[in-house]
């Protein structure tokens, strides 16, 4: 971490307002006003270059350009990246690498392959290079998730203050150790909030081997290679998951929770990372 | 129609199973079967170039590629299709124009504006041609919603068989006119699901100005514009609304509703085209 502390890229803290009231009628035909959650577009710039658009919540901009720029695999180290300038006032982030980025064409050229939104966009062969995606064995000890620590993991998100209690319409991604919550973020797309955890992992130096990930969104096989390229082996889901997510969570060996609210839960997959603690039965004979 | 019928292109019926069942636990640590949906890559190749790999979940794969290339604005005219070819042993759409697309490059270079996802991809400059679209003014009949029909679209919606049923984590989305169904699909994703619809509605050379869209996503600003690009003046939620979808389909005029189900809904803007029939108040004084 010290290395990093010195490579630090420096970013701005643009901030913008996250929700907005408007005035609506209800089935009554009474007019109400409520708060929806802000959307805007956040151009990325790289070297002066335009790269992509994303529509976004605008809650941690600088950190989902660097999540983005991780995940698509177009930075290979956060010590080439010297800043990442937000401006809203043009709803652009300005991304200034220390070297240029080596076959830039090249890295964006091959279009999109993509994902469980179903349209997100993955530069380059994403999914060939998740199998050299080294998670840690099923017995590490920081790898491994019990009953009861997951039940603290959601006793930790339903406490959490958001966007999404106010407003709706928004999806929100946690970073866990065993129960203990290191960060949360929200956005209007779920691909943006894993993103933007992913930049505040690279920006702290975060390793991912001894963390789990907690998700409102769905478990598509999109969501599950970015935890699985972010080295994280365990996810938490509120709601279900897709054939390729479940295939590829399985294939890679992670661990993998959904339908997960209070004390209900259905685990998918990676049973050997998971020390149950099973519920009494409800209607015991 | 008969000009459309002449020249109408042949189109593969490819299916493949639409969910799977895999063995799960749960809270009581119980071993059981539950069913999910499928996912599967499907790349669109136009005229043997490859354009893009959508995540689906594969119950329309031929409309789905139709309404991808309409709504990306990549094909002016239904007519200039001569064939879509899927084959799901290589997991690719083959689609026959029959005089090329002019200046494809062009159409495909601006890489990335996105979406409510947030990542999805539109090619081009969507944006600026939005406003270009024609909706039909509030006064036209066909353009306007009473609340009776409001509840009888959602009452078909209720009674839909459907994939969501049964294995959950997919997106519906149907048309309407008035509260009779057109057609419904699910996929994986909401933006797949309203590509699909817009390649029925082309393919049957069927126009929106009379029609409303059910989603079961939330109304982003891509999921309006997308509906405007398609004429559709009246959009029925399940889910919430972001700023941009409510701005956009403010300024467009369109007539939008969300967490609509049952007898209850929130009509956030278009309140012109909408023939309110207040239920009583639930605690008359």
């Amino acid at each position: 971490m010290p290395t990093h502390a010195a490579q630090r890229p420096r970013l701005t803290q643009a901030s913008a307002p996250l929700t907005r009231a408007i005035e609506v009628r209800d089935e009554f035909g009474a007019a109400r006003s409520i708060t929806i959650p802000a959307e805007r577009p956040l151009t990325i710039f790289v070297d002066k270059r335009e790269l992509v658009t994303l529509m976004t919540l605008g809650a941690a901009p600088e950190l989902l350009a660097l999540g983005y720029l991780r995940n698509q695999r177009l930075v290979d180290s956060i010590d080439d990246i010297e800043s990442i300038t937000v401006d809203w006032d043009v709803q652009a982030a300005a991304v200034k690498t220390r070297r240029g980025i080596a076959d830039f064409e090249a890295r964006t050229a091959k279009r999109v392959v993509t994902t469980g939104c179903g349209q997100g966009t993955v530069f380059g062969n994403l999914m060939s290079e998740i199998d050299a995606s080294a998670l840690p064995a099923a017995t590490d000890p920081g790898a491994r998730l019990s009953q009861s620590a997951l039940y603290g993991l959601l006793a930790a998100m339903r406490q959490q203050e958001s966007t999404y209690k106010s407003a709706g319409s928004v999806h929100g991604c946690a970073l866990f150790r065993q129960a203990g919550m290191l960060t949360f973020v929200e956005d209007v797309g779920r691909h943006n909030a894993i993103d933007t955890i992913a930049g505040w992992m690279w920006l702290h130096g975060v390793e991912g081997g001894d963390k789990a990930f907690y998700t409102t969104g769905r478990l598509t096989s999109e969501m599950v290679m970015k935890s699985a390229q972010m080295g994280v082996p365990i996810i938490v889901s509120r709601s279900g998951v897709t054939q390729m997510g479940y295939e590829t969570a399985k294939r890679l060996g992670m661990l993998l929770f959904g339908r997960a609210t209070n004390r209900h839960f259905i685990c998918y997959c990676g049973f050997d990372r998971f020390d149950a603690e099973p519920e009494p039965p409800r209607n015991p004979v």
